[in-house]
């Protein structure tokens, strides 16, 4: 089956909203799966909100909020009877009702969370930072010991797994709860019955502590494809568990973060953030790239009387320094991504910079040739198609040399290397571009002008 | 548990190596999980890895060309014995077997396909393209039927389910193996045991077709929080299931992919590319960097009499274009990633476009003011800031626009908006921005000399 046309049943519901008719909308909401619910709950204007998630089942309820974006999220919980919303909350995951709680406003969240019928399973979860492996956890309902059997392990599932999560792995800890192995529900279900859970048991389990950064979870996952990793304290004691689902987030956000930063959007930016908080995530970078081009400006003050006696060097500014800032930014890109994926380990960084700088060299000669042409051609000069040729061709090799370095740099001055390597790599370029581009042409001043 | 120091035993694998202790090596090997095996046997020469795969058990062997980068494993697959090569074909997923004879030459291929034991599980697999959702699945070695009990059902695991693979899904099919159903081994667990399957199963299952892209099954599988998603033909016969390992690999290529494309790096390059290869894939785009900027070379040799006459002029372009080619980089980044996540719909283009343009007017107020006020503090000139602040704030409205409405009309053309997108708002911004402040500089000369 392809994708609900979520449009068309915005608009049914709509219709069924403007004539008051509730039993409709309720209806066509409740028809649809978990994302879909909350793309169309998304669309609705906040008193229709209001109004429609108390008609709701709580468990729709409960998938709604958590499929929403968690700003938005909080905005409508807060706006909810505190007995109401402690339902709700009592039908979400653990993890998703404590980040949910974690964006409301404190009080409030403690009202909440005294009204709920479970808290204890939502409570530990909420000493975590967000952003780390703890934030990440929700809590490992069902636990085994290693001296149970097959037989008796299923039957402890049936008991305690009525609930609607999926159960792939078991986790197995000793009397005191640390962690000693897992095993799988195949393979629970494949044992002859009476065999101990210690002998089926996979001893080599992965782990990550609680203060770890999502991240570091995340790639732990996506490297031995684990679709459950357990959390753990300094102790080993088992914390909680970290579900394939949230994996694949982790996974977004963090390739939305690299993607945001390397194009210059630092910080956090919600698709429909209110206007000062996108201000504030884009204004800073652009006053930074101003200060940098204030370096620009400056190299290009220097060979003033350079330009004013050959002007027609200025028509090739954006060949010298735009296309080895391309060039550059190519470079940049292939490491930045190589670091993040963990596909650059230290140990090759010479070999990059060696290859790196091989391609720039190939590319500024191919690109140096090209403009020396153009030059030529287009304004008859050939001292002006050797000087932008030489000027390009060096660049070339200098955008290489930063494209590797600043973000390989960074990485072990342990900055993000996609945050401020973008900046640096172009100014870089820039400067370097104009200085050796006027330089040369000041120079051969006589042959120019 | 952390990730395994690979440098050290990379050195202890070498060591051994050097001495021809063959079976140190192996030993040292085969205590590793894939991914860390993998990694070290990359880094060995290729004399080295032809000596040693052989020596490794079976499912080592397998398991590390699984995991290698798809090149390098087609690479050392050709080097082996056809023979040797089938036996550990046999032991892979068979979609991973796939991949990798589709990568050799065919010739080959099919000598090594004949060799195999169940090359019937690999031969329907080999028709797929890559890049689709029959290119991802794999086959769907368990199906249930719907009149099954779930005690005969949990029977008949455990006579397949023997192999490694982790099962949690069962698709349920009817007699002519059209896709009717899915039931968690989970489900099945718990119900009681002669309930049949037609009454625990979830009817409404989320599949996709073979020729679909692995973009939309990967979608799919993330916005349903899937962990595993049956494939059908175009008349919904199951042909096989796609694993939330593929998901992972699906997620981080195309992530990489418009990192890479944003970044000027169209077209595949692995990180070892070689040379050619990788020239091939980065110079065509900076001969089109190239091209646009002569477009701006173009304006710029327009006003060549301006700018001998006021050289000083030529210390704000990287200002007036660069500032605002960041801003317009800003709106494309946001937008692109946006359209990538599936997170801006149709329905929403227009808000997003005057959302962007009151972000690129409020950022070319704050920008131009003091842009102005360091003209007017360096050179003395207001009517040079004058010129300067107002080419900013006209430019950075244009960026606005330019950064949404190109991705967004390169969507709706069908075409990636991250590929060609980044070069068309950057020239954009460079030719207006060039175009107005040298326009304006122009008109008010008088003032300027």
């Amino acid at each position: 089956m392809e994708r609900v046309d979520t449009d068309a049943i915005l608009d049914e519901v709509n219709t069924a909203l403007s004539s008051g008719d509730w039993n409709r909308a309720v209806k066509l909401i409740e028809a649809l799966r978990p994302p879909d619910q909350a793309e169309i709950f998304h669309d609705l204007p906040a008193p229709d909100q209001d109004e429609l998630l108390p008609r709701l089942d709580l468990e729709d309820s409960a998938d709604i909020l958590e499929e929403l974006e968690e700003d938005e999220a909080a905005d409508i919980a807060s706006r909810l009877d505190p007995g109401e919303l402690a339902s709700i909350l009592d039908e979400m995951e653990p993890d998703e009702a404590a980040d949910l709680l974690g964006d409301m406003n404190p009080s409030q969240a403690v009202e909440v969370l005294a009204a709920m019928e479970e808290p204890e399973e939502v409570r530990p979860l909420l000493i975590h930072a967000d952003t780390s492996a703890g934030g990440l956890m929700t809590s490992a309902k069902i636990t085994l010991h290693a001296e149970l059997s097959a037989e008796k392990a299923l039957e402890h599932l049936r008991v305690l797994a009525q609930s609607s999560d999926d159960v792939y792995y078991l986790f197995v800890v000793d009397a005191d709860m640390h962690l000693v192995g897992v095993v799988s529900l195949r393979q629970l279900v494949i044992a002859p019955p009476s065999t101990p859970i210690r002998d089926i048991m996979d001893r080599d389990v992965i782990s990550v502590e609680a203060s770890a950064d999502q991240e570091q979870a995340a790639r732990l996952m996506s490297r031995y494809d684990l679709i459950a990793l357990p959390v753990v304290d300094a102790e080993n004691h088992l914390l909680g568990i970290i579900t394939h689902d949230d994996l694949v987030e982790v996974l977004e956000e963090e390739a939305t973060e690299d993607i945001y930063r390397l194009g210059g959007v630092p910080g956090e930016q919600a698709a429909d953030a209110p206007l000062p908080l996108a201000l504030r995530s884009r204004l800073p970078w652009l006053v930074l790239n101003l200060g940098t081009a204030l370096i620009s400006a400056v190299v290009l003050s220097l060979f003033e009387d350079t330009i004013a006696r050959v002007a027609v060097l200025a028509a090739f500014f954006p060949m010298v320094a735009g296309v080895s800032g391309s060039a550059g930014t190519q470079t940049l890109t292939v490491t930045v991504r190589r670091l993040a994926l963990g596909e650059l380990l230290a140990r090759e960084s010479l070999q990059t910079l060696g290859r790196e700088v091989l391609i720039g060299l190939c590319n500024g000669v191919t690109v140096g040739f090209i403009v020396s042409i153009i030059a030529l051609l287009w304004k008859g000069t050939p001292t002006l198609g050797l000087v932008a040729g030489v000027a390009i061709l060096l660049n070339m090799i200098a955008a290489a040399v930063a494209g590797v370095l600043v973000p390989v740099g960074m990485q072990s001055l342990k900055f993000d290397p996609a945050l401020a390597s973008p900046i640096l790599v172009t100014t870089l370029t820039d400067t370097v571009g104009y200085f050796i581009y006027l330089g040369l042409a000041t120079l051969a001043i006589v042959r120019l002008v």
